[in-house]
């Protein structure tokens, strides 16, 4: 039987002011289309795991809004996490509520907030990602590099294994530097790690207790009780003493090294949605007139007159009119209005630093 | 006695989204006072005319919100134009009423949403004006041009007056060609027209009846009924007759070429806030870090990071926040978010032509 674990935490803030602390990206439709991000990702899983089978592990601020955009998934599902504790301890407790469900159950992670087109592929992929699961090895699913970001993790490939639609993972590097990046791309034999991990969730639980014994004690302490009436008080007791590290690192690279990690060279295309550049080219193909518009809410409207390369997030329900404007972004929310030269949607992050400095942090 | 009129009729569409055909730009505080552009006009001619003896002419759309910001004023001072018929009617309308009240009535006609910095230096020159009016003649206010601008009347100034601080007035020439402008300006004997005339009511009315005759018949026959239970009715019948034509061309064209105008050269400073680049430069001297903030409203906040040389009104309780952004115009209204090259606001009439020809005249 195969279950769906889907962490959904973090808001970001390359996406801000669409994505906020209490609206983070993965609740937006960023594509027009009626589905959010988490959504879609449900949806694209439903054949393969059905809602019953599908796990949301998220945190308490934003449990409601994700409960009522899945309303077909059964409440126990939704796992919340008293505090963020980054990506370890979502999947492994969600590893392990499943375990104590299904001593066999074979589990996929993945990440709520990606694009992906070609869902019949991404299906196809995964099952063969399934396969290598029932073999015993945690499996990655491996995408081709565009160029040397330093930002995902990349997988070393070999041989493909016998009888099995799987390459075996010589070395996991988690966010390389610069140098190393180029390194790897340069030499053809790396794919970057898409953020997707099937396995069966005794084979998790068995590298957690070999790599990280004491986290491995507590998520099976708080497992064990999650169907009882002690799972508030032990989460109150145990949470807290978990560290806040991402799998890549706590499992994923010491799994490799011991040749536990298995990849699927991935055949779909695969986006993330860093940044609102990045959705202006991947909307650019189907809009006309100076404006690729995304994310509109009823009652806006776009109104350009000698504009060219813009992204426009009409999502206040207003009209957003532009004259004369070139390569920008602009956002409209019921509470902000953000304005951003295309070339600069990176640098965010420093507007992002000067409102937590400031009494403009509520608006994060 | 000396009564003040105030046309405010008119929205404009220079200062669009902001000015609308039904909050229209005098009723906005463009400089960051809490008074807006009307209730500073009033304010300014109290000490001439106190509330009993201002008089304001508007259209039935505005005159709710020009009463609510206008306490003072008695409620039969505001005169509720049935459709806009342009300033001579307007003023025709207040200065045949004001006569029916008082046969020696001196009467300021000022428009509604200039800027006057220089109060005391404008009061002097008003009163210079009532002398000129009591001696009978229609006095104009007279200011030294920046350049040949074609939007303005232009008076070619005479002798002073024996024993009175006005100039006679050679000629009126109401909106020249540019070439004509630019002989005018060059010449160094002309002054605009600052749109504010001073007369005795009976002295236009005289002018009208030889100039017009049938429009001062009208106006006659409505002033006439104007406080009896048949305003109404006449108003109904007779307005529509009106032709629709400013006083400059009506009136003050041909009373200069008898003789009967005079100016007052005009020694306070005069803003016509025309568009968002303008008022920009008249606040950048007192406002720091890249832009320069207008009309903020409650809750409203501006963060700007490496941005220059920005308007942004922040007139709809939002956060406007910019990053990379240069010389650029942003207007945040509670319906619709404008940004404009600050280059190219004057090409806000393309744009509302392309709103009128679709479902978005709502907008204007």
């Amino acid at each position: 039987m195969f279950y769906a674990i889907i962490p959904a935490g973090g808001s970001g803030t390359r996406l801000w002011p669409l994505s906020r602390a209490d609206n983070p990206k993965f609740l937006h439709a960023l594509t027009g289309t009626p589905e959010s991000l988490l959504q879609a990702t449900v949806a694209r899983l439903a054949p393969l795991a059905p809602p019953d089978r599908t796990y949301v592990v998220t945190g308490a601020t934003h449990v409601a809004g994700v409960a009522r955009q899945l309303p077909d998934i059964p409440e126990r599902n939704f796992l919340v996490e008293p505090s963020p504790k980054d990506s370890c301890a979502a999947i492994a407790l969600a590893a392990a509520v499943l375990h104590e469900r299904d001593p066999d159950a074979v589990v996929g992670s993945f990440a709520a907030d990606q694009l992906i087109r070609d869902v019949d592929g991404f299906r196809q992929d995964v099952r063969r990602a399934i396969e290598g699961a029932e073999a015993g090895y945690l499996v990655t699913v491996g995408l081709k590099p565009s160029g040397p970001d330093t930002a995902f993790g990349y997988l070393k490939c070999g041989d493909q294994l016998p009888g099995l639609p799987v390459y075996r993972v010589a070395e996991f590097t988690e966010k390389p530097d610069a140098q190393t990046a180029e390194a790897f791309v340069r030499s053809g034999r790396y794919l970057w790690n898409a953020s997707m991990f099937v396995f069966r969730a005794r084979v998790l639980l068995a590298e957690l207790a070999r790599q990280q014994p004491a986290m491995h004690a507590a998520i099976t302490e708080i497992a064990a009780a999650w169907h009882t009436e002690l799972r508030d008080q032990v989460l109150a007791r145990v949470w807290p003493t978990l560290p806040r590290i991402a799998i890549d690192y706590a499992v994923m690279e010491g799994a490799a090294a011991a040749g536990n990690v298995v990849t699927v060279p991935g055949s779909f295309d695969w986006i993330d949605v860093g940044d609102f550049d990045a959705l202006g080219e991947l909307l650019a193909p189907t809009e006309s007139g100076g404006a690729v518009t995304v994310n509109q809410v009823q009652g806006s409207a776009v109104l350009t007159h000698d504009s060219a390369g813009l992204v426009v997030v009409p999502a206040g329900g207003r009209l957003v009119a532009t004259l004369g404007i070139t390569n920008a972004v602009i956002v409209d929310t019921p509470d902000v209005v953000f304005v951003c030269a295309r070339d600069r949607v990176q640098d965010i992050k420093h507007l992002v630093e000067q409102m937590r400095a400031s009494d403009l942090a509520a608006y994060l």
